[in-house]
């Protein structure tokens, strides 16, 4: 090879050569990689993405000297190098120089049905990459019909010059970059507006021709689960990644009594790649696919890519290389992708499967089932009484559905949004559930559901939920397990080893506390217990409370409610032994715990003795125009102070029973929907009432804190004065964020699709906390609460707590801890870890 | 009289004695200012608050010395005098001073008549007053009897001492000063919680025994016009207000056909009563009402208080002194309160009226208005045909309901709030309203209304429907008439001379704008086009559009809307002449225009030649769970952009249309419930190109502004980047208030009156701008849209816009204008008006 190149237009990879990702992309700097350590990688020239930006709008580099750069009459090929290998790049291009003349001269030195392969997979590739012909014209093996073929579309013989055909590579592959579809996909996969390409020309090895020749691919661990397995194909007579590909003749690479191996054929060759693969993992720290060509019995390795992996395995392999010392915990902490967690928390579709779509709708609870469809609750228990897994479809569900949601696996609902019942609940119970999925129709009365394409599925018709992707399928899909033991456990408890902020898990029941305390939760952040109510017995009696005529009357009712809430406490505080448990006192609209249908609203009339006109009467009366803005929360605690009375007896009479064997319990009690002052100077003044009276009638002293949840813009502005008589403040950012935007999330599912891919949104502020807005707000109430209360408890409770940038943003204004949803927390640890890695690495090594 | 007084304790009031209204309260003051004017006072003597607040606590002046201030053997009487002589005060005593002894001396020179009436009256009132005994007892004409009375309740004779009389009296009216019914009806007046009472010690003018001798009462403008008209009555031996107070013998003061007069019986006393009240109208600056003695012939002046008057006869009074030279017309300015000027702009219950309510509720929209029950919009339209006048009754109303309100002169609702249905359109329509009834009870079958006490009323009985106080009455109540002529548009005129802000009004419709028009409003700041589709020829074609198939289907009855939106900007640039119009984009949620009983979807379906299950489908499919925080506003503008394009094109059709004959419109477009910046980027890319094209079609130039209502509080705190594309910022602080108290305005009813009542907020933040929260929003997202862009108009347009306090807020953040309903104009201009007097006074008179 010659010496004196252009530099600022190509440069030979060479183990000192000036090759930078982010110059010439993230293929050439792997190549220069495996060039160091010594493996034999053809003599290989990159194309910066200076130089392919300049290629594309018509300055060349000099052709001659890029092919000087090889040996005489090389064969070359040349393939995409951008920055990041996700961001896609044109298809590989080979056997760039093959001629006619060459054709003819190959055919003696190699045989003719090499060099016919050789020439063949030219032809095709420039015609329908670079020259933009239809595919079928060029299909066809001989070499005479597809040069016809060429000149008779271009009315101009098939090049012949190797320089030319370089030429219209290179700018074939430069402009296509440029083109809209491959910029949208890659800005989808997060690539700048300005992400460049570089280009990798490299000199073939051919794999055709005689003694042994082929190509092959081969990886060292499985990309399912991460664990050591050598997998990969090998294909005789073959280029590229053809091994892999389909073409029939490909065989195994390890000894297998299914056939024949790479291992049986070249024992040396595959003795070689096993010490490459080592050579990789140690050296490249990174599990690595390598694909290699052999030619006349000699290895080449022609190109490494990070072994595409499920994350499940990815989390193998990080933990891994930790522990065998290649990388460090720290590493390991920051190779995996928080958001790339759930999916090993739940069962899942296997990704790889073909998905047969009946119905779309919103992920309301993540993870994956499959059973028989079911259209009402008695059929649901029916159903689970033969030990048959069934998925509950109704239009909607209500407090009357509860049983029904407990025999189902999954529940799938054409109406309802992220914090419908039906939502709220199955997240509650851990089933997958998919709601508002409004392009299937529901006939109750025949008992069928139709799909988006017509079909229709009967009672008993099996269908598997997606609740991570928010679809129903047809028929029983496969399904991978959760995978949340081993790695999961050790690399979260490196992320927790570097954590500099809490997290808590918000849970209301005792299977979310004890899901809570198997993620390592440090203590329960919300525990909303209105969901408490939901049971059948206790609605009743909740709605003999709200029935009631008198505060005497009701007063007598809550009195039977009482101890079912202590039981509810006591059964949380011995779970969470030992961490803070933070319950928000009752929060929706009384309307959310009477019934809609007729026949609710008929058994609750019976069971009150009332006329159902009256029944219907009172129900109509606590109808709210928009329930969210309504006569909830705090407002509910000052109309009705009866029902907080109640509830802060339990809480303390929980606490003093639950402290009589063991460390003491501090509960938390959180007053939602605060607007104003003085609503937390009223129930305070009650609650610490309470208190007192609990300390005589037990002769046991307790203490307890009381803190504010802040959901209203209001309460975010004027937290000084709040922070007065408050303990903590919890920042529950999903009503932060409707009210900020003035959006519902239950009605937001309507247009939220089409304003996010507008732009009109960035992202959806339900999922990603709008940092511009409303984290101005907690921002705001940070700083005021702090300053009304020094010593003040900071903290985030909404659904965005489970969010890596919200975390990025709590730690930044400096909160206590997040508390997230008790699937969330794992992702949380992992993110709230990593932020502190990265705080530390950036101040080890400033920029 | 004796010179050297305990000037500490007491004061004699002369012309130049150190008395002052915030020492010794209004009453002593205006005497004061009497004596400077000549007038014939007895011997007054004025104790100071503090001396008051001694007596109370126990400590007594020197009672020998205060007595011997006056004559030899006075008679006196004590009167309360409180800083403001609204704040009330206890009962005068008359006759201090009358003993055994006396009464028979007085006997002898009075005769035994008038003797009996000053000894008679004192008892009583020292009985009853001083020793709290049972007013009872002491019905009886017989002096002895009387006495016997006393001493057998009190177990001792009936003092003898006037010193020990005065004693009583003193410390008896200085602790009911102290009482807590006393205290809570000042505060409820506005009197601060240390609010002083002095009072006057007088000596008597008898007004009994020989020549002639009685008392009366004079005022010299009416009190329910302000028109001059001598008013007052006089009655022959009698003392205090007896004259009024329904004594009979009573005589008329000018010569009157109906019966004698004083100005008969005494010229001379009369034209000296004429005299003094010329002087007290000239001199002390008000039209005051003064209460007279005669004693044997001789006139003495008692007293002169502020004549109580309607709001109407303030604006007429203030008028007629600046007119007359007595006060400046700034001055006259500030007499009248804006809160009183909404008396006059509609038909109002008398206040003077006994009020019977049948059902209480919100006050949606003010005026008052007799007429028969109807109980539906059929029933309301035939009763308009009949010419009988009629209040339409309902549950509450839909858009099928508009033709009977159209015919109704009142609409009275069992549910809704400020922002229903009924309450917008009666507002528009100006309508007298009451909403949320909820005290009243509904039959629809029944066709009756049964009221808080049971009464039943049926179809056609009458009542009177208060929508100023949010009442209906039973039977046929006295109404005045508004007031807005003359004197009315005189002050409005000398206050917008002062004001420097801008005041326009909110209107939808052609009525609207030349009611906005007649109140002198600078334009329409808030034109809501959604009002304009509720006719029931355009509803039809607008559920046309809700229901088409297709972007194409949409677009084609659009086409039909157009002319009809093109028609309504033509009627409303052609009131509104050389004044800006800015018209507000489509807001409500679609299902705001479809129907909601089952009636009203068979004839929809009919219409539409739809099955009705398809209808109740897409009903349904639109329905919201919040529909204030869902898909409306610029959410339905991004969504179905052909709604604005084609409100665009009419607007600026309608601009071409109306310049052509007179100055150019200068239309402003507004965009409602913004939240992010590309919201506005989006809408103003489509705009534009409306008035691009509309300007090529019509071969037309004109200019139009586009700005964004700001409703959110994201839209505040991002203010900035929004300023970049809006020419105005608009606060929406209807909906602000909701956003950031989390709180919807249709259900914040259920208790709002307990929270405002228990004080956790201070006012209802929907009737006063709640400064602290919702006002730093206003002034976040006035500081940054200033500096995102430099020229930005700001301007409010909630309903606050016409609450003195929010103008003054207004005015202080630096907006150009507030808009506010049209009946509000005058009030805004008249605050307005009044707080730059306020600013220019305090400028000039530095405290």
């Amino acid at each position: 090879m010659q010496q004196h190149i252009d530099i600022a237009k190509f440069t030979e990879i060479t183990p000192t050569a000036p090759i930078a990702v982010n110059a010439h992309g993230g293929r050439a700097k792997c190549l220069q990689r495996l060039i160091r350590l010594g493996m034999p990688v053809p003599d290989t020239v990159a194309l910066s993405f200076a130089t392919v930006r300049d290629i594309a709008s018509g300055q060349l580099p000099d052709i001659n000297a890029l092919i000087g750069q090889f040996g005489e009459n090389p064969l070359l090929s040349v393939r995409p190098s951008s920055q990041d290998p996700d961001w896609g790049g044109p298809g590989a291009i080979l056997n760039i120089g093959m001629t006619d003349e060459r054709h003819a001269a190959l055919s003696k030195t190699l045989g003719a049905p090499a060099a016919d392969a050789l020439y063949r997979r030219f032809i095709q590739s420039y015609a329908v990459e670079v020259a933009h012909l239809d595919p079928d014209s060029f299909d066809t093996e001989d070499i005479g019909e597809l040069l016809d073929a060429y000149e008779y579309e271009m009315d101009e013989p098939f090049p012949q010059e190797p320089e030319r055909q370089l030429t219209d590579v290179l700018r074939s592959m430069a402009r296509a970059w440029d083109g809209t579809s491959a910029r949208l996909l890659r800005q989808a996969k997060g690539a700048p507006a300005d992400a460049g390409l570089g280009l990798v020309v490299q000199e073939m090895a051919l794999g055709v021709g005689p003694g042994e020749s082929g190509s092959g691919v081969i990886q060292f661990v499985d990309a399912a689960t991460g664990q050591p397995q050598i997998t990969g194909r090998y294909l005789s007579q073959s280029q590229g990644r053809d091994a892999v590909t389909g073409e029939s003749g490909a065989i195994y690479l390890t000894r297998d009594p299914r056939g024949p191996s790479l291992e049986d054929l070249c024992p040396d060759i595959f003795a070689a790649l096993i010490e490459h693969g080592k050579m990789c993992r140690s050296r490249l720290r990174e599990e690595m696919q390598v694909e290699f060509t052999i030619q006349a019995g000699a290895l080449s390795i022609l190109d490494a890519v990070r072994l595409p992996r499920l994350a499940r395995a990815n989390v193998a392999i990080a933990v891994a290389l930790a522990e065998d010392g290649i990388i460090s915990q720290d590493e390991a902490v920051l190779r995996v992708e928080p958001r790339a967690l759930p999916e090993l928390l739940h069962q899942q579709v296997d990704p790889r499967h073909r998905r047969d779509v009946v119905a779309n709708g919103i992920a309301a609870s993540p993870g994956a089932a499959t059973g028989r469809i079911v259209f009402s609750s008695r059929a649901a228990q029916q159903s689970a009484a033969r030990e048959e897994p069934c998925i509950l479809v109704r239009r909607e569900t209500s407090p009357e559905d509860i049983r029904g949601m407990h025999a189902a696996i999954g529940v799938l609902t054409e109406r309802g949004g992220m914090t419908s019942h039906a939502a709220v609940i199955a997240r509650g119970l851990g089933l997958p559930c998919v709601v508002g999925a409004s392009t299937m129709r529901l006939n109750r009365r025949d008992k069928t559901l139709t799909a988006m394409d017509g079909r229709i599925f009967r009672e008993g018709d099996i269908i598997t939920l997606d609740g991570t992707r928010g679809e129903a399928l047809s028929g029983e899909a496969p399904l991978l397990e959760p995978a949340i033991d081993g790695a999961f456990q050790t690399l979260l408890g490196w992320a927790d080893a570097a954590r500099d902020i809490g997290v808590r898990a918000n849970a209301d029941t005792p299977a979310e506390a004890r899901t809570a305390r198997a993620f390592a939760a440090e203590g329960i952040g919300l525990c909303r217990t209105e969901h408490m109510f939901f049971d059948e017995q206790r609605l009743t009696v909740m709605r003999e409370m709200i029935f009631a005529d008198s505060a005497g009357e009701r007063a007598a009712v809550l009195e039977r409610l009482l101890p079912m809430q202590r039981a509810d406490f006591i059964a949380l505080f011995e779970i969470m032994r030992g961490q803070p448990v933070c319950i928000r006192l009752l929060d929706p609209p009384l309307h959310e715990f009477l019934p809609s249908g007729r026949e609710g609203i008929r058994d609750l009339a019976a069971a009150l003795n009332l006329p159902i006109h009256d029944v219907t009467r009172r129900i109509e009366a606590l109808s709210e125009f928009n329930p969210m803005l309504g006569m909830r929360g705090v407002r509910l605690g000052i109309a009705i102070p009866e029902i907080y009375d109640m509830q802060a007896r339990a809480i303390f009479e929980a606490t003093v029973e639950s402290s009589q064997d063991g460390a003491p319990v501090v509960p938390e009690i959180m007053i939602p929907l605060v607007s104003a002052k003085r609503e937390v100077e009223l129930v305070k003044a009650r609650v610490d009432a309470v208190a007192a009276a609990v300390r005589v009638e037990t002769g046991t002293d307790f203490t307890y804190s009381l803190g504010v949840m802040v959901e209203t813009p209001r309460a975010a502005l004027r937290a000084d004065e709040i922070a007065q008589n408050a303990a903590f403040l919890s920042f529950g950012t999903n009503d932060l964020t409707q009210m900020a935007y003035g959006l519902s999330r239950d009605d937001a599912g309507r247009f939220m699709g089409s304003y996010v891919q507008q732009g009109v949104f960035a992202e959806d502020p339900f999922h990603r906390l709008d940092i511009d807005g409303v984290g101005e707000l907690l921002t705001i109430g940070a700083e005021r609460g702090r300053h009304g209360r020094p010593d003040i408890v900071l903290s985030i409770c909404g659904e965005h707590a489970g969010d890596p940038d919200s975390i990025a943003f709590c730690r930044a204004v400096g909160f206590t801890y997040v508390s997230c949803s008790p699937f969330r927390v794992p992702v949380a640890r992992l993110a709230a870890g990593r932020l502190a890695i990265e705080d530390r690495n950036a101040r080890n090594n400033p920029a």
